[in-house]
């Protein structure tokens, strides 16, 4: 058995662990990333979760055949270079040369959306010859998995499929160009959807639920919505629309075998997966021949860990 | 020296060509397609375009190393079969065993807008790891070109751009779905935009230019718009605003090294490229990156016979 260690440097965690060359977790850990220290000192505690995680699963080093990190951002993957980071202040950081030095272990770097979607793959989509996840969270992230091999773009970019326009000339994006999928998508989004609604109808159901929790998440709305309140039902109904009609797009471009879908949202589970499925069939471009599964994801947190340290099998 | 032959297989016209292995078109020659008549006797066409073009040529028939055929619609390549065709009615027909038990010559078949791409990528687009083509034309088509070899997602769909969400809940598009970006940005609607702007200002020169030539075009606006009129100029503007939204979708999912634009519009040259090269810089995801190339179509309706014949290449 070959062994490997995947890294997930996210804003607030970095999160590691030793996977097995089945894609199976051993052990993992985690640290605050602290982003706003220096870059060295949040490389320095990546190589220190690696040297724990190998104590603790008592692997002798040699018998770890690499170390994936996934990073949020552009990646330069032939050169182990972060370009830039998106939610780490990070910019042309040779991190693959500074880990591989302290460690012995050689290292591959991929974009951390890539990672988790070859996380899930490694679980659901083996043998899919054309294979997309989207994450539903903070933003709208996305990777795709062609022939076997991530689809990194020709710039380590990636797919950035929360940054298609869904309406044209609709909100500003954070990303600076207006209408972006993400901005009516998201779990941000959706929280932002509930808000007014809540504003405009004070006596919703969303309203109480806010209040015993003492915030608005992504579920205050789903929730009340499966206990029948009407406002809530309308947030519902208008998110997943826009939902439904970015993943109807990304059908259209990719054709893929396999769909995936991940982050916060997909806990909902089949009461956001049968609708996709609905408007999807009956919106989509191919009419006749075979057509993509859509499916939820399964691994959640952890398809970043197992995406990245399988993205060092050969 | 090998010799390839091309079929474009399109809803008024079937073209042929005998191409070179370098991408050149030796000599060509085109039939009506009549696409109202029986399967059989537009295949039989075809193969009687074939044997002409050999015969003119003066090249023999174990010269030719393949027919590449390019069809509108979905289709089975490694069987050689037309799932479904859009603008011809053919469905389910077997017609690369059909034209190889006729000539003796291997058959190989794509999708035309795939076809296309490959057609502009081998003049184009050589050594690009990924590689977007997209064709304003009656509808948006588009082709993808990645790690060399031509992506037809799993089912023979291939990338249907056109069909991605533009505006959300917008005008309905002939696939079912609203606010395609074909119903937008295509030259169709480039057409529909100039009659309603000619309708409001009947005195715009819009309205002499098309009565001069009879018709509305597509370079009714454009014309009328070089020449300082303003309701051409406002319907220029929105119109590449709707093209270049588009566009920069496709560069933020793809992240392609090189995006070729054709069909009819791109005759507009720089006049079109221009706008969409500012707009994209913009607005793209990619801030950092080394930027995707972007550049206007040189074979024109070349484009099918030149790709379809080079889809043979082994």
């Amino acid at each position: 058995m070959r062994y490997y260690i995947g890294i997930d440097l996210g804003g607030t965690n970095i999160a590691a662990g030793i996977v097995d060359s089945n894609g199976k977790i051993m052990i993992k850990d985690s640290k605050p990333t602290l982003k706003e220290r220096p870059t060295e000192e949040i490389i320095e505690d990546m190589v220190k979760l690696v040297e724990n995680l190998i104590k603790r699963c008592g692997i002798a080093k040699y018998d770890i055949s690499g170390i994936g990190i996934g990073c949020p951002g552009a990646v330069d993957n032939r050169k182990g270079i972060i370009t830039y980071c998106v939610n780490v202040p990070m910019k042309n950081v040779k991190i693959a040369e500074y880990i591989t030095s302290r460690t012995g272990i050689p290292v591959n770097l991929e974009n951390d959306a890539n990672a988790a979607a070859l996380g899930e793959y490694n679980v659901k989509g083996r043998g899919a010859n054309s294979y997309i996840f989207i994450t539903l969270g903070t933003g709208i992230g996305g990777g795709a998995i062609i022939a076997g091999k991530i689809y990194r773009g020709f710039n380590g970019v990636g797919i950035e499929a929360g940054h298609m326009t869904l309406v044209h000339n609709g909100d500003r994006c954070t990303c600076g160009k207006r209408g972006c999928w993400e901005c009516y998508g998201s779990v941000t989004a959706l929280i932002n959807q509930t808000i007014e609604k809540m504003n405009a109808n004070p006596s919703s159901l969303m309203n109480i639920k806010a209040k015993k929790i003492g915030k608005v998440d992504g579920r205050v709305a789903f929730e009340a919505a499966k206990e029948d309140d009407k406002s809530a039902k309308e947030v519902v109904q208008q998110y997943l629309e826009y939902v439904t009609d970015g993943i109807t797009s990304i059908i259209n471009i990719f054709e893929p075998e396999l769909l995936v879908i991940g982050g916060g949202i997909s806990k909902e589970g089949d009461y956001l997966l049968e609708p996709i499925i609905e408007y999807v069939h009956k919106y989509e471009y191919n009419k006749y021949c075979p057509k993509t599964k859509i499916e939820i994801a399964s691994l959640m947190n952890d398809a970043g860990i197992i995406g990245a340290a399988m993205s060092c099998v050969k």
